[in-house]
Parts: C-alpha cells; sequence; structure tokens
C-alpha cells in the first residue's frame, strides 16, 4: 500500500497581482492583495492561505488525535496571526521574505484533564503537516491552548 | 515607517475535520478533506491551500518583479503539485509530516527574452514568501518555467 498522498492545483493571472486558483471539483477562489499592497483587494492573500491551512490543518490533527486517545471536545476555535519583514519579498533588505513569527491560539471546550490537553497539543504540534512546515522553515511559533 | 506587514485569520472546528476559516470581510471558507481521509469534502484541504498559497504568491512576485524590471508579459498560469508521506502525520514512521517534494510550473506567455526570463525566475524564487519558507522548510522543490 503506498504512503504518498499526491495533491495538486493550479491558476491563472487574471489582473494586476491577482490568481485564481482550482482546487479539484471546487469552485476556483481569487487570491489578490489589499489596495495597500497593490491589489483588487477581491480576495484572501497568499499568506493569509498559509495561515488559513495552518488553522485548517491544526483542527484535522486535533480530530485525528483525539479520536487516537479517546480525547472528548465540544468545540475548537483558532486564531493565527503572522508578521513579515516586507523589505524581503521587495528586496530591499537582507531578511527573508517568510514569515517572521507566528502566533496559533487555539481554544478547546473540553473537560478532560490538563494533563491529557498537553499531551493532544503536543501530538498535534509534533504531527501535523502545516506547523511541521513552518516550523522547520525556522519561524518562530507563539501561542497558546486554553480552555474555552 | 514600519517594514511590518501583520496577517491574521480565525476559525471554528464545524464537525469531523471540517473547520471554517475567517480572512478579513471575505466571505467565510470550508476546509475539509477528501472522503478517503475520514472528512466531508465539502473544500479544499490545509496542505492544498499551501499549494494555493504558494500559487498565488509567485503570481504576486511576477507581477511586482515584472513591473521592476519592465518586463511585459501577457498571460500566467501555474501548476502546483505537492507528495507527503502520510506516515508523518499518523505518526507511524519516522518520517517528516511536511511535504516531502512540491513541485511548481509556471508558464508565461511573453516575448522577452530567455536571459530576462531566467533573471525574472531567479527574483521571484529567492524573494518569494511562500517558496522561501518552503524551500527553508527542507522540502524539494522541482519544476520549471516556460513559455506558452
Amino acid at each position: 500500500m503506498s504512503h504518498t498522498l499526491n495533491v495538486h492545483v493550479t491558476g491563472e493571472w487574471t489582473k494586476g497581482v491577482q490568481t485564481r486558483v482550482h482546487v479539484r471539483s471546487f469552485e476556483p477562489f481569487i487570491i489578490d492583495e489589499p489596495r495597500a499592497l497593490g491589489g483588487h483587494d477581491e480576495g484572501a492573500n497568499p499568506v493569509e492561505h498559509i495561515l488559513a491551512g495552518l488553522t485548517g490543518c491544526v483542527s484535522v490533527m486535533i480530530a485525528i488525535i483525539a479520536k487516537e486517545q479517546n480525547f472528548t471536545y465540544a468545540n475548537a476555535s483558532f486564531d493565527a496571526s503572522g508578521t513579515l519583514d516586507v523589505r524581503g519579498l521587495m528586496g530591499t533588505a537582507d531578511v527573508t521574505p517568510n514569515f517572521q513569527t507566528v502566533t496559533l491560539h487555539v481554544t478547546l471546550e473540553t473537560e478532560e484533564t490538563d494533563e491529557r490537553l498537553r499531551a493532544l497539543e503536543e501530538a498535534v504540534e509534533s504531527r501535523c503537516p502545516v506547523m511541521t512546515m513552518l516550523r522547520d522553515s525556522g519561524v518562530r511559533i507563539d501561542g497558546a491552548w486554553t480552555r474555552a
């Protein structure tokens, strides 16, 4: 049995700094930039999609690992933010174009013990693909897991 | 003047492995997984959003750098794919949960010289935040820039 998961998207430039992206048979979506960054502001921007992917990935991993650990929760919510030094992408200073920091707050509604909550958090943070990608790219990741 | 760009998203678990994500005042969108991965298949999955962010980011950087270099193009299209070894996220083997490989093909409709096309490509690849994030996380990035 193959362990390989293949994923694929396509896209095309539409105007300005805007791109239309296609994922499987879902409705295509627009990636753009705010007007302050030279865009038409008709969709989330690329780095917002990275934070969206982080949020979705942590949520998937919570669901998978909670099931493994027989951990019950009634609700989960997420707040993800990031900072970039725009001189990196503008090419005007020798700083990384990548995120400088990412902060992720996870709020779980659960009656499980603190110890079991910590165990869930540690497993999610070590196995989540997007968390791993960000951490391994050198981004400082802050934030906390708290109860609702 | 501040060089810091701040980005922010929020989200909440909806059901199964599904999350609703909010970015500024845009319509919220659903991140889910295919049924084969235990989801309800009601939206692109987290790693597809990473490839979408890569596509959008490369497109933004082409627009910005083409303007700097007085490089003209009539169209740009993108094909991004990635592989993951699912044993990483399942915790069943000592492999990275992150992408194993990402392949990005960029097709530009342009009458600029090969030399100027290579210069554009190199600047985009070194200054694109999402490309930098993936490369610095240890992912092997393949692909080519070709003419339409």
